[in-house]
C-alpha cells in the first residue's frame, strides 16, 4: 500500500485506460459545426473526477477484462453524464458549475440542449459500435430512469412536505442509475455471470447515493469549502435534500415556518443562512445524512465482497470510503 | 384506383399497423412520474400526420415484412420526433404548435427538456427490444445528424449571408435525415439487401426534403391557410428560408437593407411582410424553391423505381406527389 487515499488509487490504477477514455471523447466530440466541440469541449475539460467512467474502466478490469471494449463505453457514460449535466443547467438557469461559467450561461440555453441532444446521440453510436445489446440496454434503460428522476425532482422542488423516500427515489433515479449502470456495463464486458453483473449493478447503486447524501450534506458543511464547493447553493435555491427533509420533521410549527418561506417562497433574508445551519445542527440533520450514506455505502462494500481481493478492488473499496469520509 | 390524394392511400393501407403504433406509443410513454405521459401525451395527440412512423410501416410492408417488428420501430421514429419538436419549440422559444399552446407554453422549458430526454431514451429502448444493431446505428446516426443540423441552424438563423448551400444542409440534416432513416429501417425489418436499404433511404430523403422545401414555400403562400398552417411565422422569427435566399440573391441593395432589418435586425414594421411577399413574387422565389422540391422529389420516385408495382408503392408516390403539389 502507498497510503494513498480518496480517489487517488482509482485513478492511479486506471490512468492508462482513462487517458484512452478522454481520448475517444475528443475524437467523438468532433462534428462540422465547430459550436458543437466548443461546447462540449468547454464542460468536458470542466469535467471533475470522471467517477463514472472510471466505475466502468475498473469494474471490467477487475472483472478480467483484458481488451479495449471498455474504454468507448466508458466515454459513452460520460457523454450520458455531460449531457445531462447540460439539459440540468439549463433546467435551474445555473451560472456556474465547479467554479465555471455554466455552457448555457456563455451559449445560451438553446445550444445547450442541443449539444446535450447530439452528445446523448454520440453515447448511444459509441454502444452501437461496441454491439452489445446487453449495454445498450443496460444504458438505455438507465438514461430513461434519469430522465424520470429528473422530472420527478422538478416536481419536488421547493416542495418541504417532501418525505425521505421521495428525496431517495430522486436520488437513486437521477444520479445512482448511472452510478449503478457504469458499474454493470464492466461486467459485462468482461461477459461475467449475470449475478456478477448485478453485484456490481449493487456497488454502483449504493456509492451513487451514498456520493449524492454526502453533497448534499457538504452543501450545509464548513467543510465544503475545503472541496472547492460553494456552501449553500441548495438553500439558495430552494432545493429540498435530506438535512432538510430530517430538519423539517423535526421541527416545531415556527421551524417549519422558516423552511417554508425559505424553500418554498424564496423569501431570504439575512441570517437565513446561518439559522438553517443552527437547525440543522439542532436537529442532527448533517450526521443523519452522513449516517444514511454509510449505511448505503457498507450495502456497496457488501455488493462486492464476492469479487477475488486484488488491487482495483481495494481502490474501489477506498473510493467507496472517501464517499462518507470526505464530509468530516 | 379510389381517387384517393395525398396522404389518404397511405393511411388507408396501413390504418392497421399504424392503430398499433398509436398504442405502442401510448404505452411506452407511461411513467410513475404523472407529469411525464401528461405533456408527452399533449405533443402526440397534437400529432400531425405521422408521416415518419408511416414511412417506417409502409416501406417494411413493401419490401414483403409479414411479422409486427415494424409496429415498435415506428414508434421509436415517432418518440425521436416528438422529442425533437419538445426540444425544438423550447429553442425556437415557441407558444403555439399546429395551433394549440405549445408544452414549454403550457408546463414550461424544463419539463419539456426533461420529456424529450425521456422520450428519445424510450425511443432508444423500443429499439433495443427489437434487438437490431443495424436499426439502432441508422437511428442513433440519424439522431447525431438531427442534432447537428439543429446547432447548424441555431447559427445561421437572422443570417442573411445563409446561401443555398446552407440551407439545403439545415434541412438535409434536421428533417430529412429521419425521414431517410424511417424508410429505411423498413428495408432492414424485411431483411432486404443493403441496396434496397439504401434506395428506401435514398427515397426517404428526397421525400423529407422536398416536404420541408414545400412547408418553407407554403409561409409565404396564401394556400398555407386552407392547410391550417399561419402564414409569414417564418418571416416573423427571421427563419432564413430558401425563398429568402433566393429573394436576398437576386436583390439589389435596397432589398437586400429590407431583409438586413426585417430578419436579422428583427426590426419589422407595418406593411413589411406585404413588401416581402412582393419582393419574393418579383423574384419567382416561391416558384424556384417549389422547383427544387420537385427535383428532389424526382430523384424520390426515381430511386423506389426498382421495387414491383402495388398498393403500397402506388400509395408512397402518391404522398410523394403530394409532398410538393400541396403548394398550389
Amino acid at each position: 500500500m502507498t497510503g494513498e487515499t480518496g480517489l487517488t488509487p482509482l485513478h492511479r490504477l486506471m490512468a492508462d485506460d482513462l487517458e484512452q477514455v478522454n481520448a475517444t471523447i475528443v475524437q467523438r466530440m468532433q462534428s462540422d459545426v465547430p459550436l458543437i466541440p466548443q461546447l462540449a469541449g468547454h464542460i468536458v475539460a470542466a469535467g471533475g473526477k470522471r467517477l463514472r467512467p472510471l466505475l466502468t474502466l475498473a469494474t471490467a478490469r477487475m472483472c478480467g477484462h483484458t481488451g479495449s471494449r471498455h474504454i468507448g463505453l466508458a466515454a459513452s457514460v460520460e457523454f450520458i453524464h455531460t449531457a445531462t449535466l447540460l439539459h440540468d443547467d439549463v433546467v435551474d438557469e445555473s451560472q456556474l458549475r465547479r467554479g465555471l461559467d455554466t455552457a448555457n450561461s456563455l451559449w445560451g440555453n438553446q445550444a445547450s440542449v442541443l449539444v446535450g441532444d447530439f452528445l446523448f446521440s454520440r453515447a448511444f453510436q459509441l454502444m452501437v459500435a461496441d454491439g452489445s445489446l446487453d449495454v445498450l440496454r443496460i444504458l438505455s434503460d438507465a438514461s430513461a430512469v434519469i430522465a424520470e428522476g429528473e422530472v420527478n425532482q422538478l416536481l419536488t422542488a421547493n416542495d418541504t412536505e417532501t418525505d425521505e423516500g421521495d428525496y431517495l427515489d430522486v436520488i437513486t433515479a437521477k444520479t445512482a442509475a448511472l452510478f449503478a449502470a457504469a458499474a454493470r456495463v464492466g461486467a459485462v464486458v468482461a461477459e461475467r455471470p449475470r449475478a456478477e453483473e448485478k453485484a456490481l449493478e449493487r456497488f454502483g447503486r449504493g456509492l451513487g447515493i451514498a456520493f449524492q447524501l454526502v453533497d448534499d450534506v457538504l452543501d450545509y458543511s464548513a467543510e465544503a469549502e475545503k472541496l472547492g464547493k460553494r456552501v449553500g447553493d441548495d438553500f439558495r435555491e430552494g432545493k429540498i435534500t435530506l438535512p432538510v427533509v430530517h430538519a423539517f420533521a423535526r421541527g416545531d410549527e415556527r421551524e417549519r415556518a422558516f423552511w417554508r418561506r425559505c424553500l418554498e417562497e424564496l423569501d431570504q433574508r439575512e441570517g437565513d443562512m446561518a439559522h438553517a445551519m443552527e437547525l440543522l445542527h439542532r436537529h442532527g440533520a448533517l450526521d443523519a445524512g452522513i449516517a444514511r450514506a454509510e449505511s448505503y455505502a457498507r450495502d456497496a462494500r457488501e455488493a462486492i465482497s464476492g469479487f477475488a481481493d486484488g488491487p482495483i478492488k481495494d481502490a474501489l473499496l477506498e473510493a467507496l470510503r472517501f464517499s462518507t469520509a470526505r464530509a468530516y
